[in-house]
């Protein structure tokens, strides 16, 4: 949580952090801001001090409704600057970010950068901030950043924020249901009024509005794939796909705050009016090992502890899994979940690779999301939920929904 | 445009461009993949070869779809370089593209540096590249970045998608006076059916569901502002401001193709049922003094000097401009225009500072807004449209609307 960010600085030996970009799509800036209309801004927070938001005069109005401490990025003339560097942009910019840290004291020791922004503007700006200032080391964290074990766990306001996005995800399902099977059915095919059929873009075009409605948008699209596609965990699905029945539709929906805020993240594998016996074994398979593995989730693990026992379950059922062939793309090619936040896939991880420090401690929010993936055959499953650990230690699904593989269509 | 690209590199000296980060709202890898699904990817293009792009294996389709020549990031044995690094992942990651740049010939000299991604981590990454080739010199581009260059003069094809985006927002533009104007005036503020006033939430409400109805997102919110805050250019407005009679409202809309695609950029300044004398006299200044620049407009000429002229009309009646004082808060603060296509501000620049390259060339896709702004007096005027330099030299607006100021409300 935020409260726990000066104590995590100091573990680190972090004298500071400093966050650019804008804040909307930009979760470090954000989580600092809370969003708004702030194109571009420096943030930098001192260990055991307050945040400092530097604005554009353009933007003060709206850099003032974050509530934090602002100042004006015009006080540090720009053109003076320019040209006692002779002109040079990013000497400037960086000696501009030199009056900022030291007029904060944080003119020595280590300093965290973050910020969704141009990487390679700020490779040369942060390179000449560091010549610039020998006496600083500036950091790019990879693991561990600070920042992003602050946003492992969520205070009871991020929680609700994302419960609601949970709602709005459920509903927008529910209206997805509803809307495939109010068509008829024809040659195998959901048809329109029209005579044609329905299309996965249709259905895509209906989802982006009933997110919009509800004060919702989709910043990383959404995954509706049928057949062969239901079988590549990544492929969004092809638009002009017709809704056939009986084939597997993998429906990944991972829809946020407009303007960037918190995201919920959401699956069901779905068969139009009827699914042959290879997709409803493979389907129960995958339905067992969620119920499994949400009935063992324990306080306090380490998460990879279930990707190991999610592994040994399908294994033992004769699938491949990326545990003996890290490179196999048939059977459970991915991991079993991933935290969410202001990221759509954020800490903590549960990749065999992951940390001691991802674990389901209270305050994180998860996915549960296993899956068995057969291209060649068309076929693909996956169910996913997103949790959080309670206070107390138990495991609340974020937003309910039927599990079921089969939606009923109306005879032709 | 992209066919310049080699030329542009020869330049600057540039041995191969590396781009980096998702191909949904990153305008680099927009440009050279077309957009899509791919959530992390790296490109490579070296000078005088066709681009390489590198992909996740979950992600083989979408990347596949882009029609490059893609290779699968897997190649590169993640587990072994961790395991040459003693688990760094920084330097695990730079060794990756150490690799994949070898590989393309790409090992020696200058290699440009784009994508919009996290700093922090890129800033690590890179700077450990570096120091494990000392032979390449990793360049972040600030100004006269090859692909801004590239970008800032559009194909035929380009331009249309523009075109498309202008009718899109026009149309929503259209659907937004008359939605406001639809409601009864009680009191001297727009009434709902339900008795509330009529607010600035509403408003944005119908525009973000009606830009997704058409295919379109706002990732950069909407300025829809009244009164004081019509006087701040960038204030986005208040949600909870009711629309009220006789105030200027600046009604600043910029939205992209869903995905982060290219953007249209249009303003225009209401007021709704009646406007006050003053508002008529300020409107009228910014609106001859949009007429006189559009029609002195030249091809081939550096933007700036019209930011220059339009600086000394405004002066000449008596308005403060940034011309004479860089700090004004009040009066013409902000430049004449900018060119838009993958970002919504991109070259050419209009500013005084801006660059002799920042010219009105055949295929440039730019916005001439002037405005005036008096936030301590309730008010602020801005006139926008974007326009395209044809190949005979015309200058073309993108999208025809009214620009009238007052916007006829029903009797209560």
């Amino acid at each position: 949580m935020k409260s726990d960010l000066d104590a995590l600085m100091l573990e680190k030996d972090l004298e500071a952090i400093l966050i650019t970009g804008p804040a909307q799509h930009n979760p470090a800036m954000v989580y600092m801001t809370g969003g708004g209309h702030v194109s571009s801004a420096d943030l930098i927070k001192r260990r055991g001090q307050a945040p400092v938001l530097f604005y554009n005069p353009m933007e003060r109005d709206e850099a003032a409704k974050s509530g934090l401490t602002t100042k004006n990025l015009m006080n540090y003339n720009f053109s003076e600057l320019l040209g006692q560097t002779g002109g040079d942009y990013q000497r400037a910019i960086a000696k501009r970010y030199q009056h900022m840290l030291t007029e904060l004291g944080a003119d020595r020791g280590n300093i965290a950068l973050y910020g969704r922004s141009e990487i390679g503007t700020f490779y040369a700006i942060f390179s000449a901030l560091q010549n610039e200032m020998p006496e600083i080391n500036l950091v790019g964290e990879i693991n561990n950043s600070v920042l992003m074990l602050a946003r492992m766990t969520k205070d009871e306001t991020e929680i609700e924020r994302i419960r609601k996005m949970g709602k709005v995800t459920t509903e927008v399902v529910g209206l997805v249901a509803d809307y495939i099977t109010s068509h008829r059915v024809r040659g195998g095919v959901m048809i329109k009024a029209d005579g044609e059929p329905l299309t996965i873009r249709d259905v895509k075009q209906r989802i982006n509005l009933w997110l919009s409605e509800r004060g919702a948008e989709n910043p990383e699209g959404t995954i509706f794939a049928i057949g062969r596609d239901a079988g590549v965990p990544h492929s969004s699905g092809n638009l002009d796909d017709p809704l056939e029945l009986g084939h597997t539709i993998v429906f990944d929906i991972y829809p946020c705050e407009a303007g960037g805020g918190y995201f919920y993240d959401f699956t069901r594998t779905w068969c139009l009016g009827f699914a042959p016996d290879e997709v409803i074994s493979l389907y129960d398979t995958v339905l067992t090992a969620y119920n499994q593995m949400a009935s063992q989730l324990q306080v306090g693990k380490p998460f990879k502890e279930y990707q190991d026992a999610v592994c040994d379950l399908f294994s033992a059922q004769g699938h491949p899994t990326i545990k003996e062939d890290p490179q196999t793309q048939t059977g459970y090619v991915h991991s079993l979940g991933h935290g969410i936040g202001l990221n759509v896939h954020e800490r903590p991880w549960s990749g065999s690779n992951s940390d001691e420090k991802d674990c389901l401690v209270p305050g994180v929010v998860f996915t549960l999301e296993p899956g068995l993936y057969y291209p060649d055959k068309g076929m693909g499953i996956r169910l996913e939920n997103s949790l959080c650990v309670r206070p107390d230690g138990t495991m609340e699904v974020l937003a309910d929904y039927p599990m079921d593989l089969i939606l009923p269509v109306k005879s032709s």
